[in-house]
């Protein structure tokens, strides 16, 4: 029964690099869309989170083994430069998802290196990029990731991504959403993948200004509070257990007894 | 490995009300939405079935013990006259159902008897009946049911219904619909109850020629195919078994021993 | 984000028969067995929660509208008199479950008529009372129910319940029992229903002390914290929306137009 | 509706480690594990199969990518030399996957890097090598994986694979065993990845003769014709479409428009 106190620790990573190209993106996030992101999460869940932001360019991508491990949920973002990010350090993320820490992966993050790697498919999608009206609709109305926000969810102006989305069965479908010009798509999903409680949301380009919108914000902070365990990070591990000894594993010696 | 080469036995049961009050829709289905389903049916299975169909107004709903019995697959439309489909009938299909007769639910059967008795939800949503354009989007692609059916299938002119509907989760979700006024609804969706197979998809209401739409009928059609089961029917029952005794079962004779 | 700091309002009910009956359960339970669940949630939750009891022989078994009305969260226990649970009070608690109360459904609780009017099948399944040993095995090792418990909880005398169990496929399986003879069972699951969210747990016979097992009774309170909402009490209800208000829905007059 | 005639392509393939080194698992396997898969599958499925086989020490295992378009359902038999499998192998069979190739992973298989690169999680587990007796039960009495055998499989020696296995939900839970020792496992799941059908099933080690057993050849010859699609093979891809033009996907230039 989690009642602890001590507040969750976020970290909202961030690509950072339409912002810093693009002038129109500029214009929208000024100081970031990770900034943008971790506001949103500290406006919802005030003294009950400690947000951090790092991006891209830091060195490790800011994601050395000591900063994830003082990380109860990573924010992902990331769009134009997937291919920049070292794959030793996706494998170590990998490890952290695994042992117990949250994600939450935020729109074109499902072509991230990372959400690829746990999901295991293309995560591909069909997509349009011309000011659609996105409507996010509940589909699970008394998930703690629905609560507090309108059914629909209205945004003016997005990105389209619709199905077929090549994700396995997520575990939780939340939302639906659809668009102006009438695709659909599985906005919102969660997955357990190890010890570790990965939410998928899609809204968020970088074109509009999405993580402005209230209600976006609100989902996502309660997205960061379903991803926490107080549980103890622990990788799942391969063990040997004796006949009748429940409790006492043995490690591992090879698939072939000497 | 199912090779038999004996035909499905396919029911249609439609309620068979509108047809007779309504004059626009005799009008679309002259002799009945059941005739008209059950043709499409035919069209696409050929002879891998043998379909009949049967009404409301039958006595016992056309809805005997042996009727049942000789059926592999029900098919179900309803909607104005729910209530007057007499308990004990729901009660045997039901028993049917999870002794392995495939149900296929069509679009407002979602409020029949027997869908609420096998959900156990109350299985409302929301609705519109303004001719919206209905797009029926595929989310599990290589689902039996989504053969031969393009991404997405389009419906000229359909009653809205929209999430959230109370349904539980589904064991497979198929198709997700849209609408023309963005709401979203997951159009198909499989469930297994007892060893009965259900699927449920939503397209057509009586007011729209839906049923004579040719990728409607293929998915009919198709889930059709997929409801049905060549093991015996047997309804699920309460057995005791001894220790060492994995295939012997004894009958219940209460909770209470003498 | 649930942070309401008043209790979770808990009513165990005890169909409290074989303790009056049956003298050597009545020597395990001499308050009841009611008592000693509601005891074990006590113990864990504390202050978290306010917990009282009700029986069958109490007048409409104690589950008026008053009264589930200010239940969050109910825990069933039923074995030998599932049929003189009086149909009109199984409706009013299907209501208030699918309106968001939570239900935590116990051990041959599988064959109340609550539970089979929730899930739709038959909840049967194969069983022995021999004083097999019953080990818990935990599936969903991050889940909040399986927390502070050990990996497998031993139970050293219990009946035998076995698979196949006839149960739709649950939303989160949590536990895997096996017994001394070798049949497993899905002995924890969760599934969403509505609004509400039910938690079963098999461990728990009459005929041996399990609710005084320390490891039960906490599994049985992380289900209490568990099922329970603070979304405002509400039925799922049908309402039609016009085009462009999303958020205005109107009753529903009849299924044919004047 | 797949009524083809022509038979199921299916490749077994096989590490052929243990049967070279350990004398016992030869006596056991004389012409190898994947041989005497490969004839239970022929077994069962007799004309409605192609079976051939191939090894590790083959060159590219035997896995060229001619081969792989030339198969339908590849089943997979690893155990000591999983890390042996070049990773270029194993992008390519994870390819092959997702655009629909059936994939059926055998016991040990559970640690291969194909496994693991399609679940995305560590897939690990506990275990011990004691001639525990294993009962595999069936909990989904009508998938078609589960015709023909009885419940439960009695397998009289087996290693112990024991829960908590990390894995992530299976799509369909078909098999659950028990141990001599009471530890159980998830054995028989389903998932879908991608456009392909991944069949888990977890009995079948070296040291016993399990591969010979009348029941496992038939659950492994089920699961070879439920992984099989008749669906053209095709990775999913990301396509662009223009609004109103629901068919014609366009190709993607990038992440930053010119």
């Amino acid at each position: 029964m989690s009642n602890s106190s001590s507040p969750i620790r976020v970290l909202v990573w961030g690509e950072n690099r339409h912002e810093k190209i693009e002038p129109h993106v500029a214009e929208i996030y000024p100081d970031g869309m990770h900034t943008t992101i971790a506001a949103g999460i500290t406006e919802n869940l005030g003294d009950r989170a400690r947000v951090s932001t790092t991006t891209l360019d830091e060195p490790e991508h800011g994601l050395t083994d000591d900063v994830l491990a003082d990380t109860d949920v990573l924010v992902w973002w990331g769009h134009a430069a997937h291919g920049e990010v070292a794959d030793e350090v996706v494998d170590r993320v990998h490890q952290h998802v695994l042992s117990g820490m949250g994600l939450v992966v935020l729109h074109s993050a499902h072509w991230s290196k990372i959400f690829g790697k746990l999901m295991g498919t293309t995560c591909t999608l069909r997509w349009r990029s011309e000011r659609d009206r996105e409507l996010v609709w509940t589909v699970d109305a008394t998930h703690p990731i629905t609560e507090g926000v309108p059914n629909p969810i209205i945004i003016d102006q997005q990105e389209m991504y619709g199905e077929t989305f090549d994700i396995p069965a997520p575990d939780e479908l939340i939302f639906i959403s659809s668009f102006t010009g009438g695709e659909v798509f599985r906005s919102g999903c969660t997955f357990r993948r190890g010890n570790g409680r990965i939410f998928f949301f899609s809204p968020g380009d970088q074109d509009y200004p999405v993580y402005h919108h209230k209600d976006v914000r609100r989902v996502i902070a309660n997205g960061v509070a379903w991803a926490t365990t107080d549980r103890p990070r622990r990788i799942p591990t391969l063990l040997r257990y004796d006949t009748d000894d429940f409790y006492n594993g043995h490690g591992y010696t090879g698939p072939i007894a000497d």
